[in-house]
């Protein structure tokens, strides 16, 4: 990211820039309050996107390791601490939601315009470019970001007994089309995600089709 | 950090790997239910670690350009995402809990023992001497990682009308020797907590000493 030091601490520049950011930051908070439909390990309650955020950036740092193409780290873990904001405006979309999906796009585009539109328009430009990169789905940093987006709720519904797919009735073909392009991200994760299906289709807490 | 990227995915060392940082992954997912005194902007429920935790990760993006020493972003980012882990374990010692911080060592030294101890050795010793880092608040990353620990609690407090201070009863002088660091990291950030602080207290909510 462009890096904008202005010349002399508490110009005016630079106090607006601190304005901007300080609304910006108090204006996300409002994502701690984005209710997921994923429990978390303990199956006690449900987990928010900021929650969820937080552990997709720490994730990233552990299994970096793991993925096929080289990433850059801090620009994955930038997305992923971005990539939920826009359900502020426009709610969490359940992954198996059909009616939901087909308006997302123009749900999230509008709450992106406003809500990285609140920062200095260097910041704001360079959240929503990487939020377009997150939802293109091409670079290495992309892959890595929906393969952690994928990843965690698979573990945290691994962990309280599949709650989440029992209460949706999920079939064993959403996840696993939902998951479809993990093995071109990494092997080893896709080993181990379907090692979790394979264990919930046999307790039934994921259906056969 | 180094890298680990072994020679054949799949291979017996790197399942083992993944094993030990799918553990340390659902096992920190408990640090979501470690509260703490801070409420969220609308005031309507505390905050949790990890949601404190990603605030903060989030801030360092945006903040970077005001402190007075260049620092390492991706560090100050990994520090700020674990610095709290040890409260899973420990618990939250309120900010001027003055019994809590007499133990408060010794229950946190004991947490990252066995915390980063899931992880493969070198991942768990790296998050170990980053924690250390943060505990020592020497270097760059540690000043900015604690301006951002404290600062953070600051917005939510005033967004919220103070009333974490109200609750407890806060006088001016413990946020202002809590944050007494923060002139030799940022100025500017400085000068935006005072006034935090000089409007607070003409609406009486934080107490004159």
């Amino acid at each position: 990211m462009e890096k904008h030091r202005s010349e002399a601490a508490g110009s005016s520049e630079e106090k607006a820039r601190l304005e901007k950011q300080i609304r910006f930051i108090v204006e996300v908070d409002k994502v701690k309050n984005i209710f997921r439909q994923t429990y978390l390990a303990d199956g006690k309650r449900k987990e928010n996107d900021a929650e969820h955020s937080w552990h997709l950036a720490l994730m990233a740092v552990l299994l970096k390791e793991h993925m096929k193409e080289e990433a850059d780290l801090e620009k994955v873990m930038i997305m992923v601490l971005i990539h939920d904001l826009v359900e502020i405006d426009a709610g969490d979309t359940y992954a198996y939601d059909e009616k939901g999906a087909l308006t997302k796009r123009e749900r999230e585009v509008n709450a992106a315009e406003r809500i990285f539109g609140l920062l200095p328009e260097d910041q704001g430009g360079y959240f929503r470019e990487l939020w377009e990169e997150f939802e293109a789905y091409e670079t290495a940093e992309a892959k890595f970001a929906h393969l952690l987006d994928n990843f965690q709720p698979l573990l945290l519904n691994d962990a309280s007994g599949g709650k989440s797919w029992q209460e949706h009735g999920v079939h064993r073909s959403q996840p696993m089309k939902r998951n479809e392009r993990i093995p071109e991200t990494s092997e080893i994760i896709w080993e181990k995600i379907r090692e979790i299906f394979d264990r919930h289709v046999e307790k039934g807490t994921l259906m056969e089709d």
